[in-house]
């Protein structure tokens, strides 16, 4: 194997592999990241078990030479070293050469590194996947889905099942659910390729939160497949496959209250800082709790206090609020998630009482939903 | 107490002296900051013991009202909770109240914060200071002393006296001399004020870089005040005072050699870019030591190896290489930090063997001297 790359384009494929890869990987092989390089260009491929991401550069892209293959070839490097050295080579070419024994020669200008490869053929095949099941989502969109949902899962791995967000296609419709059963996160998309069938699977939050950082804010399509055991998200040039977690999703929809006695809507931005304020000092108390009482006049008060620091008082003006009175507390974090995901615009906040579950959407809308359980505070 | 003061302004104030304010600090009065104002303005008052900072914000600059005083007085309030709070506040105006009982309430809109505030009479007083022995340095050229000399102390507690820079004024000369005993770095300055005496100090490595951050990039001329106990340094608008360490500086000049056998001339920055690169393998022994070895035209290598990862080799070419032939090992980071502060230029390695000391200067002036132990590896 051998061949020469452009060195900033060796890098950005190296950005996304790395993202799989783990310190803490139990499977040796997997500390590294697996180049196979043909006369069309270079694969990279890193994983943890639970992701695997591959990305491909072209030998040849717009006419431009990215990489010159003398020697076709397949070898398994460390992947934190290679990376590294590739990010600090002093020219914007290098030459990447191995020999026998897997001895990985990089060099660059007069600066070159000897590396002890690994024998390539032990690396774990990418798992198989059938395009069946197949549908496409716009990368900016699939960006926005994941924000609004994945915050809400569970951390703690009392049930695994709730540390991934639930994805199912049903009836021309994506709908995705999170919940850590304190709070939840909804979000219906309408898909424009009609998938065939129904399916449900629920992805990892933490696989949801890699594949954010990998795929860009352009509306390149974003092909997903499912299947029993793997999701696949396919872009044009990088492979995304996380594992699926196993279990049934508890049914969510009989969560949501049907009818409410309190309606008020806000600016969210304004809602927003002012619950951040008053987290200030509910921090202190380790719960986090703020109180939220509706006052004459449309004004909505928010008030949190600490015996040994102080208490804060919050006025905001409402745009209307229709309904019974209501004092209810609530955690401060879950409604400032609910609100960024919600995302700056008049948001409805509905309520069925200070005991009940209350929801959240913006008044344009109703693609995305969250609700949040209130705590008891006397 | 009562004022309104421009938010902006106050968090210029209060970004100054929370770089003294410590969580760790057994003294509880001192995770609070101290306020007074007066007509002229406000005092801000922060310390960990080693170091206070005091910052001065006018009442009125430069014909604009910065700070509307209804009331003087003083108070003492937790000093990380206020400084978020002021950070967060909806408009751009602040108002301030305190009333009996040290209560502190905190305007902004319609957001009121109320702070269980601490009696300011029991808050240490400042550092009694006379102004006989005082000089004058540029707000620049004292980072960059600072900067050149800082990074050389000692981390380890054995010798407390190496945890700080040595600081001697001498024939209108400040001589600043830093030492871990495995390298040390000197900087010569000469004072354009004379000052009168002789005198020396040891100023903690810690005060130091916490000063670096608060004086700007500006020449303002900066006044040093050094008595027995303290180091007050004073600009415009801030007094940072730091506690000195005691015990008697050695006497390093003898540790730098008098004559040299080879001295190699070559840029800096292709040097310091070489030796990053070879510490990349030797980071993964632990000893992180890099081979530095002359060869024929002018040419140095640079390399390193790492029985389990590889090894690596680099070629500079450098300007010239005068004298005897030479193979030395050293430590990357200490060759890289003392290259890091002669900055970028061309510099002259002068060598007096392989087990002997080497040191490091700037092609263009003697101000900054780096030295560096050798280590043995056979």
């Amino acid at each position: 194997m051998k061949f020469e790359i452009m060195r900033e384009r060796l890098l950005d494929g190296l950005n996304d592999v790395m993202k799989a890869v783990s310190s803490k990987t139990t499977i040796p092989i997997l500390t590294g990241i697996k180049l196979e390089v043909t006369e069309q260009g270079l694969h990279l491929t890193g994983s943890d078990s639970d992701i695997t991401i591959q990305t491909f550069i072209k030998a040849e892209e717009n006419g431009e030479q990215v990489i010159r293959v003398i020697e076709e070839g397949t070898i398994v490097v460390q992947a934190r070293m290679f990376n590294e050295i590739v990010r600090k080579l002093p020219t914007s070419d290098v030459e990447i050469e191995v020999n026998e024994q897997y001895q990985t020669h990089i060099r660059s200008g007069k600066s070159e590194f000897h590396l002890i490869g690994l024998d390539a053929s032990e690396y774990p095949l990418l798992p198989e996947i059938q395009d069946d099941r197949q549908f496409v989502i716009p990368a900016d969109l699939l960006k926005s889905i994941v924000r609004e949902t994945v915050f809400a899962v569970s951390t703690s791995e009392s049930r695994p099942v709730l540390t991934g967000v639930h994805w199912e296609v049903k009836n021309g419709e994506l709908v995705c659910v999170a919940t850590d059963s304190h709070r939840l996160a909804r979000r219906k998309t309408t898909l424009e390729q009609l998938p065939e069938g129904e399916y449900s699977v629920v992805i990892p939050g933490k696989s949801l939160n890699e594949l954010s950082k990998i795929i860009g804010d352009s509306s390149e399509p974003v092909h997903i497949v499912m299947t029993q055991q793997q999701v696949l998200f396919k872009t044009s040039d990088v492979l995304f496959y996380s594992r699926l977690l196993e279990g049934n999703y508890p049914d969510t929809s009989r969560l949501i209250p049907n009818e409410y006695k309190t309606t008020v809507t806000v600016n969210g931005k304004a809602l927003l800082q002012a619950i951040d304020r008053a987290s200030l000092l509910a921090r202190e108390e380790r719960n986090n709790i703020v109180r939220f009482s509706s006052l004459e006049g449309n004004v909505v008060e928010i008030s949190s206090s600490s015996p040994e620091v102080g208490k804060v008082e919050e006025e905001i003006q409402a745009t209307s609020i229709e309904g019974e009175e209501l004092k209810i507390s609530f955690s401060a974090k879950y409604m400032m998630d609910a609100l960024k995901a919600v995302d700056g615009q008049d948001v409805m906040v509905q309520f069925t009482g200070a005991m009940r579950p209350f929801i959240l959407k913006s008044v344009h809308d109703d693609a995305i939903l969250q609700l949040i359980l209130p705590v008891r505070t006397y």
